[in-house]
């Protein structure tokens, strides 16, 4: 458990979101207090990771709540149901942003007998318990995750599904931070994940600073760390799963799970059930959202592409279910055949 | 052929060399006339590329030859192979350095009959015509690669192995520009080519100012290109081919020839025959440059990975020749078995 970091706050009826554009060197907190704000710090990307948009859309969807004009029911709930169809599109490809504001809008019309303010209440607690229980969810993942680690195994993980992607423990990253908690020594390893290089500068930051093992590599290093038999397990998060268990996650995991299949190392997914996406059948459905070529060709406003390159920059990438050894959730590790035992959960 | 862009000129007993840690977006050449000015360019990466630096390495050591204090042969050539020594120190991992010094020095020693004053001048022209022909070997692999392509084929490529990683045409760029000469049709994908980006800013730069087709991805998205069979070849450059064929190249190709494997996409080598080092009988015994940290952790001052993170930055790694189609060499394409083929290229 780390008490170093801590992406979101909510206090006094607002939120305060750690800016993680300007990690790792500084740590500052800007307040989002609607839903527009929300909004931007999603699709601007100064909050990111699967679970936390899911966290920050349920605070997003109350501050809509609590903002919404109309005074009946049936006209407040379609103000919100636009509202969460606006937040919902700032960002396509992680399925935890549309399941907390569905979420949030079911909890209201299961209120439906209450007045408008007890219902806006009642919401208020229902995304501060989404976000408690995000950071329960995640310990559990890192829990069931106990059984695949040695002491001093030699682990590397992929963009960041850290603290930093959550609330608490994050999830590839919980096994390493509840390890800690039992005194069992890892080593990990980080890919810097460009192009927004969410790995050099919020993995390696919240590990670091939590006083973990961990080494910053270059994406193209993985293989040749591999080949030298310096990695014992790769574990990454996962931004949508679907029903076959396919995982669209941030780019270059598909290249890892290739990797370990050559070089024989266990590939496994870390996430909470809540982003396995049942409606969604195979990977092939999945949206990859493609970002601004500026990501690629300039940073921090030096440009280091030539001017009217061509740039390919898709956000994700899909690994096929039988590149993946297992799925940790906070119910336990899912196995394959992932049809079946994906099923299973969701009966 | 590309008239926009050179790396090196010789003129009135100076080198120009361009300054490739100011491209894309300068292009500054700064004078290099003597054995010191020349080992910090190669040293700093000022200029790179295993070809390149034996170029420069000639001129260096004809530089040192020029300059060197003693009158008469056996303690003349003692001081300019010291300074031979010197500049093969300055990067280990390139053969083609150590390759132009000692050829340099040989060919002295086969002048010593004469004043010294006359091998300084045959040295001089020596170092001239290693530059020329340069060239002429690097359009031949070009047009030996030819048979490798068809019209309107999608070749991926990483770090630079261009006409600023050599002198014209470059190696795995050749049959790039050949072909474009010729009137085929072609499409690039260019790696970027962490941490140093030799792809973003000189390969992705030099085949776009020479009106070639190319795009530009991170290195991590190299899997999920050949996932949507967009790629239909992938072509290298080496820095040291090792007797069996086994090749140490930019940090990366590894992780490509393996994701060639997996997507039955074919993997090439190009270089030429100098490249290759028959002194070294595997990829096992290849030296593996490992550079500074702030390559990762720093990007043109801005600090992107935490402070005192520990960074794994090796410049190479060693692609084991079965993931290797062919070595394209000025020779012709070298196929398995190479230990057999490689040997009878140098008998």
């Amino acid at each position: 458990m780390s008490d170093v970091v801590n992406p979101i706050k909510y206090e006094k009826g607002v939120c305060l979101v750690l800016n993680q554009l300007l990690l790792p060197t500084e740590t500052e907190y800007r307040v989002r207090s609607n839903v527009k704000e929300m909004y931007i710090a999603i699709k601007d990307m100064e909050l990111r990771g699967a679970p936390l948009i899911g966290i920050s859309a349920a605070y997003g969807l109350y501050f809509a709540a609590r903002d919404a004009k109309c005074q009946e029911f049936d006209g407040w709930i379609k103000e919100v149901e636009k509202e969460g169809e606006y937040l919902i599109s700032s960002r396509p490809t992680a399925v935890n942003l549309e399941w907390a504001v569905k979420h949030m809008i079911k909890f209201a019309y299961s209120l439906k007998s209450r007045t408008l303010q007890e219902i806006v209440k009642e919401m208020e607690k229902e995304a501060v318990k989404i976000h408690f229980e995000d950071g329960e969810i995640c310990k559990q993942i890192g829990v069931n995750a106990l059984e695949l680690i040695k002491p001093n195994m030699t682990l590397l993980t992929h963009c960041n599904a850290g603290i930093l992607a959550t609330s608490r423990y994050g999830t590839a990253t919980s096994v390493m931070y509840v390890a800690k908690e039992r005194g069992i020594p890892l080593k990990i390893f980080a890919d810097e994940t460009r192009p927004y290089l969410q790995g050099a500068r919020l993995t390696a930051y919240e590990l670091f600073a939590s006083g973990l093992d961990v080494t910053l590599n270059c994406d193209n290093m993985a293989g040749f760390l591999m080949s030298q038999g310096k990695i014992d397990l790769v574990i990454t998060g996962a931004d949508r799963i679907a029903a076959n268990g396919d995982t669209a996650n941030k780019i270059g995991t598909l290249s890892l799970a290739i990797l370990c299949k050559h070089f024989n190392i266990p590939f496994y997914i870390a996430a909470p059930i809540s982003t396995i996406d049942i409606a969604t059948p195979t990977g092939k459905e999945i949206v990859i959202e493609e970002r601004s070529s500026l990501e690629v060709t300039h940073w921090y406003g030096k440009q280091i592409a030539p001017t009217g390159i061509k740039v390919y920059n898709p956000a994700f990438d899909v690994t096929p279910s039988d590149l993946i050894h297992g799925i940790i959730t906070e119910k336990g590790i899912i196995r394959p055949k992932y049809v079946k035992n994906i099923a299973k959960i969701f009966k």
